[in-house]
């Protein structure tokens, strides 16, 4: 991708933030000094009005997307909820998403810590009760597009390109990525696609969403959660990822590289528009 | 590698229990129907005594072991904790470790619980007081060995080999890959073999420990709990994690591929055995 085709990002990979990647230096396999980028990784401790939610480690981009993502992503904000401040301290780490009205998720996590110390990961217990109820909306997706996407977001300079050990999630509609993040976590990578779309209000039924990381149970629940009918990985899967999204009806391919890849849930979505031989 | 130095290991990789992959059936990109292995993920919900700790996505190998060392590499047990009986339901997806008398964990915990929810990740806020004190006893390691290890752990028949979409940590002593404990999170793996050196009281201070995932705070943090004394994998490092690394005098290798890798921390432990020429 020549850098022209950069512009077509609406918000495309933070290569010019100088404060995502340290230069460290060490030594090689020859014993010969060596100097490397390397991304960074901090906490960043969320705040729903007085209540402290979590801690996530993040590179530190956007962490009003990632706040208002995470959020989102586990049903503490509601589109009936109304944010009147978001108010960020680089130097504690913290942020504070305030509501007009007290949320009902601060009275639900009250009683939650009576009974449970800590959760493992960004998806809670009664998350899974909400996936029950959720059905997406199918939406055909040509394979010549899949295709599209995979070329495209592989040749993008990335922090991946330049420092490796970061994931990217890529909000896409059609053949075109729209808005690249990348995180430590590919699930903060992913909220903060979700933050960005409450943020901005964009429809998220007409988008596939792109992952470098694995289609594990926490990011299908999460791309249904955001309503976005259609996830691919170059990575593989897990057989809960697979079983939710079909449950949901949710279009999943993994292991997308060059012409190939697996269809485990969605098959009949796919228009088969490109003549492989 | 041939079969027989599978019986080199202690626990080599878990391939013939068949609850932990799926055969599931979707399609190919050329329309063809394809079935392939897919990595199981569940939950398992882990108890201190009466207190509930935390519920992690695991492929469910080792429950013993993966709740022994989550707890122990959040000093939640210590060497002073004595193990009276474990109880694990594998209809509930839950385990239990008993401890002779009440830990004094639960009481930090209730504390913690009226001030904070719940936590991304699997390092809470107060390790990181303990790493503050921690000081790992240096271990000379040989470059042959690194290679060595390389080279027979990613020829290792492994699930990652059958089924992706997971991580692999090993415990290795100099040249021999000891312990080959897999996951869907890098987390759980590094646990398991935490388990599984509490279980059995070895020594960790003449250890190298390998994992194919990414060399972040969480992995070094762990690592450093061990006291192991080397860590090493063939993915890339975060800025936190060479910093945790440093201060504890951890020896960090990544991008650990063919005869290549990056020395960040702890360069002059090693020994230049190897002439690349």
């Amino acid at each position: 991708m020549d850098n022209s085709k950069i512009r077509d990002y609406i918000i495309s990979p933070n290569l010019y933030n100088k404060n995502l990647t340290q230069e460290l230096s060490g030594i090689d396999h020859f014993g010969n000094k060596a100097e490397i980028s390397v991304i960074e990784e901090r906490p960043l401790t969320i705040f729903l009005n007085d209540q402290e939610i979590v801690t996530a480690m993040t590179i530190g981009d956007y962490p009003e997307y990632l706040a208002l993502g995470f959020l989102r992503n586990q049903k503490m904000l509601t589109d009936n909820d109304i944010v009147e401040a978001i108010d960020f301290d680089v130097e504690l780490n913290m942020i504070v998403i305030r509501t007009k009205t007290k949320t009902n998720y601060e009275d639900k996590l009250k009683k939650k810590t009576q009974t449970s110390g800590c959760a493992v990961g960004t998806v809670f217990g009664d998350i899974m009760d909400e996936i029950e109820d959720l059905s997406i909306v199918p939406m055909s997706t040509k394979v010549s597009h899949l295709y599209d996407l995979s070329s495209k977001i592989n040749k993008t300079p990335s922090l991946y390109l330049k420092a490796g050990a970061i994931h990217g999630t890529i909000l896409c509609h059609k053949d075109k990525p729209l808005v690249y993040m990348e995180d430590v976590g590919r699930h903060n990578a992913v909220d903060k696609i979700a933050g960005w779309i409450f943020d901005t209000g964009t429809n998220p039924k007409d988008k596939i969403l792109y992952t470098t990381g694995r289609l594990t149970s926490e990011m299908v629940i999460k791309t249904a959660l955001m309503e976005i009918p259609v996830l691919i990985s170059r990575s593989g899967f897990t057989a809960w990822g697979v079983n939710i999204a079909r449950q949901v009806g949710l279009t999943l391919i993994g292991r997308l590289r060059g012409q190939r890849f697996i269809c485990l849930s969605g098959e009949s979505n796919l228009i088969w528009d490109v003549d492989l031989d």
